[in-house]
């Protein structure tokens, strides 16, 4: 049996007052998922644990049946992995803006979101002296975006971001938040990186006669990288995940899955859902787990339209129309977490989560929402018994005992 | 946001006989509850663990959010701490009743429920001079009750009550658990003052003349005090406890609670509802949280009187109508424990909880009982999830992850 694995970002939502007190799931038109919920068992699902916002990429890890508190050290390993960076273990990664500020205060963390490529090879030229045997490997992303990764001996991701996360405030010294040497490398070789940043940006000539000037990196996400064993490891399947985004994508391959990001998807909301639906029936072919990841409904929580949610919503029920003739194949859709229009963030209420396909024993729920799900046959289950569930149906558990 | 959380002690029951087969909540016209049910989201909750029933002190340690195992060493600390002594870290601290013995055996573990206060000065005089560097505090309570706290270097709780828990039978000897020098200490000192009472007891004027001779003192419950984070610390959330009972005051005082225990409030089945109401909507103008803990269900349960049960939910109702107009506040209701009529004890059946106010996902419950919260949209969680929850609902979660 293969699985397709779907998740809608941040679809999960909590009442709203624009839709007339409804989620944006059941003010949704969604005839696809409400089969797909009514031939299947529902639940819903505390991707962590119950009353905690997961972060996309330790919900991605729990989904995907990777304990977090073991696995995840921090966001950079997963933007660097989904830029197509192969990482060694003790890499240390990090998330990185060009930025622009005045005196040393940050005034733009975006610096007019320019385009980091302009700077990548500026940036790829600095090296690493004051500390010993640590090598900057730099890649430009999407827009000003881009992932740097110092690798050496003995480094730590324990260390302070050098962003500070808001205008108007100088960038910061990276600090080490241990007391190992290691720690204490790394936020040298930070700061130092940092440091000539500065200066090979100062002079850069794709600064001349710009309003914005990115003459700052800041530098955030610290992650080292350990190796994860692949799915093909740990489960027996040959996984694949279609998505956009680089850290879904990052984090697709972290657990050995294949990288899928179709050329017109467009990771918004506005989405191109036949070219996310093609690459996943593609990859069914050959792999016995798909992972589609859909951007869209987290970025309308986060802007707090509940009507662009619908919107999106629906656009994702219509993808999920082309799945629905799919033979020997258990469908998962769920949310990595909810992300309701009410708060524009992510919230730790429980997402709605719904299994369908051979050998699910059906409930009664017949709507896909928080709601009815929250009255299906799953009950509520926590982000890591999801993959032994989805592997049990597949065939693929092991017995415990005799 | 804020948070009103109502804990009506050991109101969960199961099914009753006197009640035609209903629990309490079930029997009881409770319009009020109801209302808040069908406005918020239910389910049912194990406070410690499936099965295992909860004693009061671990049951809120558990409901605030404090995991027992990490924070609970025993009954006395919070006793103390409820009567308003103040401990220091490494207190060992016991619950002590006055009693009547004869050649040493135990024939009235209450000596007739004489007023303890009688013997607080004589008892106070009580030196500990066996064992090195242990002083003794000791503060009388409600009726013959008494703590009693060991301050010094080197103390433990893993000893024995001398408490025989029974009539007819010798006054123990507490002996150590543990084969540590403090745990030796301890049951030494221990030994020394109960010896010592007996013989400040014998000879005291207020037993003379008395049927009930108050001649001993029976010990149990020692616990050690470790101070624990405060809910403003832990959560920043500035806590009240509006409550009557020492042990519930010592809960809240051990979280860093602000502790009310209003004049006219009994404690008992008939409680005075208004008293705890006013002092609730006060506490709520300056607290984020408050908590409110009325004693009659349980006392009704332990008496084994499901009618009187219902009439003191019935009455509850009546308070709880004083807060539903409150604005911009979560309300959160729920049991400790059941304490059913049938056992006349608390048991491991869990609870029924539900949440009322902005941000909840209201499911189709309509009344508040143990059956209905059953088919709710919180489903089954545990103790400890339910502050994670109130917490992402006041806006105070934090994220896991990037």
């Amino acid at each position: 049996m293969k699985c397709l694995f779907v998740v809608a970002d941040g679809a999960a939502d909590r009442p709203c007052k624009e839709l007339g007190g409804k989620t944006p799931f059941q003010a949704a038109n969604t005839p696809n998922l409400d089969t797909l919920a009514a031939d299947g068992v529902n639940g819903i699902m505390d991707v962590i644990s119950p009353g905690v916002p997961p972060g996309s990429d330790t919900a991605h890890l729990a989904l995907f049946g990777y304990n977090p508190c073991k696995y995840y050290t921090g966001r950079g390993t997963f933007e660097a992995l989904g830029a197509g960076i192969e990482l060694k273990e003790g890499d240390v990664a990090f998330r990185g803006n060009i930025a622009m500020i005045e005196k040393g205060i940050v005034k733009d963390r975006r610096a007019g979101r320019r385009d980091a490529k302009l700077f990548e090879k500026a940036l790829k030229g600095i090296r690493i002296e004051r500390v010993q045997g640590i090598k900057p490997v730099v890649k430009a992303t999407v827009g000003h975006r881009f992932v740097l990764v110092l690798r050496g001996k003995n480094l730590s991701c324990g260390i302070t971001d050098t962003d500070p996360h808001k205008t108007g405030v100088r960038i910061q010294k990276s600090k080490p938040l241990e007391k190992s040497e290691a720690a204490i490398r790394t936020a040298a070789a930070v700061n130092e990186f940092t440091e000539k940043a500065l200066n090979v940006l100062k002079k850069h000539p794709a600064n001349k006669n710009q309003k914005f000037k990115a003459n700052a990196v800041l530098l955030r996400g610290a992650g080292i990288f350990k190796p994860m064993p692949s799915m093909k490891k740990k489960y027996g399947l040959r996984a694949a995940g279609v998505a956009k985004g680089a850290l879904y994508l990052g984090v697709a391959r972290a657990v050995g899955m294949k990288t899928i990001a179709p050329k017109k998807a467009t990771g918004t909301v506005n989405e191109n859902y036949e070219s996310l639906a093609r690459a996943a029936l593609k990859a069914l072919k050959n792999h016995d787990f798909v992972f589609v990841h859909v951007k869209g409904p987290d970025l309308a929580g986060h802007d707090g339209k509940p009507k662009e949610k619908v919107r999106v919503i629906e656009g994702i029920d219509g993808m999920m129309g082309k799945f629905m003739k799919l033979k020997n194949t258990l469908i998962v859709f769920t949310s990595d977490h909810s992300t309701p229009c009410s708060l524009k963030n992510h919230s730790g209420d429980p997402v709605p989560v719904m299994i369908s396909g051979p050998g699910v024993r059906p409930d009664d729920v017949i709507s896909f929402d928080e709601i009815s799900a929250a009255k299906g046959g799953l009950n509520r289950i926590t982000g890591l018994s999801l993959m032994p569930i989805v592997l049990d149906l597949m065939g693929k558990s092991k017995k415990y005992g005799a």
